[in-house]
């Protein structure tokens, strides 16, 4: 937590005061061994980054004075649409694509999806957004992402995809293509990532038909949470 | 595991034949789903990949003929410098580095590393070459990474880091150098990641000494499981 995100209802009603419990007090105590004085990063859920200085600190809460005067990082321009991975991946791969920066993500079904992870309590809203907010944290953003379920892929790819990657660079991540992806670019990115296995030549076909080009990293076939990173990594 | 990698005791004593048991058998059932007559893709540990035609198959033990006709992928010329992370994340961060191509690591001190995580069960040599096979598995590489433990900081670098770094581009990690992060180098490399909460200033004053140049890949600050594939695909 290098940055503690502040939301509406931890205000107190005075002013500049927050007042923590739960996570964050733990968090605080345990982690940062915060004492009464001690100045944090904070940011609110949505806007400004700033200061938190703490004024009381025991068991029951911490209390904080804050002050925002900072932009939070600058989003990275790309919309991710991700075949479902396995639930206990998928935790983390939230949490990495927050800290990296995405503000949108489209999770999408295929063929090699086990029917099964659709019906994981990790979907749940609390569950996401408490992986989302770990992210921002990490990073020290305060901008959550949207993540959508597109549980059905063909009519995602065919009526929704169209205006998702309009004036945008549509690639899809490849281990087989035969070009390699591109560095540095400097226009907005939807970026498609397969499941395990990737995905059948049939949705292959229908992204590459939506405007994707295939674009291989390398001959090493990465796992989701290496290769988020990795090729976000290397667009950006 | 997009690989079988085999080991010389693989090796039934009939040339080119093996006999699997354990995790491989029970993945080649459970995942593979696979039947008398398939065809996987094998590595011979430390050599050639190729092909593997199961010719029985049984709850005791898998049989294949397997031939070996092509190399490894590329190995990464880099040497990585990493402090010891928390040891649930060091787990994941070996799979990944040797997913990547990454051949040799020294996991080193800091004042930020924790002493108890030098004393996890995860540093156990059985348990990190688990996870070193299971990354080479998920990239289809054969050749095992080296993982070096320095749990002295000053010693590491003053002696044998110099000879470590001779002939590299030596790269610090760090989310507040003025330096962006290079892309795409030709030659090798030495990358230092630092601990959660980054290298204390005595310790980057030693590396900058050693030759490092820190250097940054943004503002947000990422885990090292993000960081790592994000830092390597950034170069290389």
């Amino acid at each position: 937590m290098n940055l503690i995100l502040l939301f509406e209802t931890d205000f107190s009603g005075e002013g500049h005061r927050v007042r923590l419990g739960g996570r964050r007090l733990g968090h605080l105590r345990d982690v940062h061994r915060a004492a009464v004085g001690d100045e944090l990063c904070v940011g609110l859920a949505g806007g400004l980054i700033g200061t938190g200085r703490v004024v009381s600190l025991d068991s029951d809460a911490a209390e904080m004075e804050v002050r925002f005067d900072r932009s939070p990082p600058p989003p990275l321009p790309v919309t991710l649409i991700l075949a479902l991975p396995r639930p206990k991946y998928f935790r983390r791969v939230l949490f990495t694509v927050s800290a990296l920066g995405v503000k949108r993500i489209f999770v999408v079904n295929s063929y090699r999806v086990e029917k099964s992870y659709w019906q994981s309590p990790f979907l749940g809203r609390p569950q996401v957004e408490k992986q989302l907010v770990l992210g921002l944290e990490q990073a020290r953003d305060t901008v959550m992402p949207e993540v959508l379920f597109r549980p059905l892929f063909k009519p995602f790819v065919e009526d929704e995809l169209p205006s998702i990657v309009r004036g945008t660079l549509p690639l899809l991540a490849d281990p087989h293509a035969g070009e390699p992806f591109p560095r540095a670019v400097t226009g907005p990115v939807t970026l498609a990532i397969g499941p395990e296995g990737g995905f059948i030549p049939y949705e292959t076909a229908k992204l590459l038909s939506a405007g994707f080009a295939a674009a291989r990293l390398g001959e090493r076939i990465l796992n989701v949470e290496a290769a988020v990173p990795a090729l976000l990594s290397r667009l950006f």
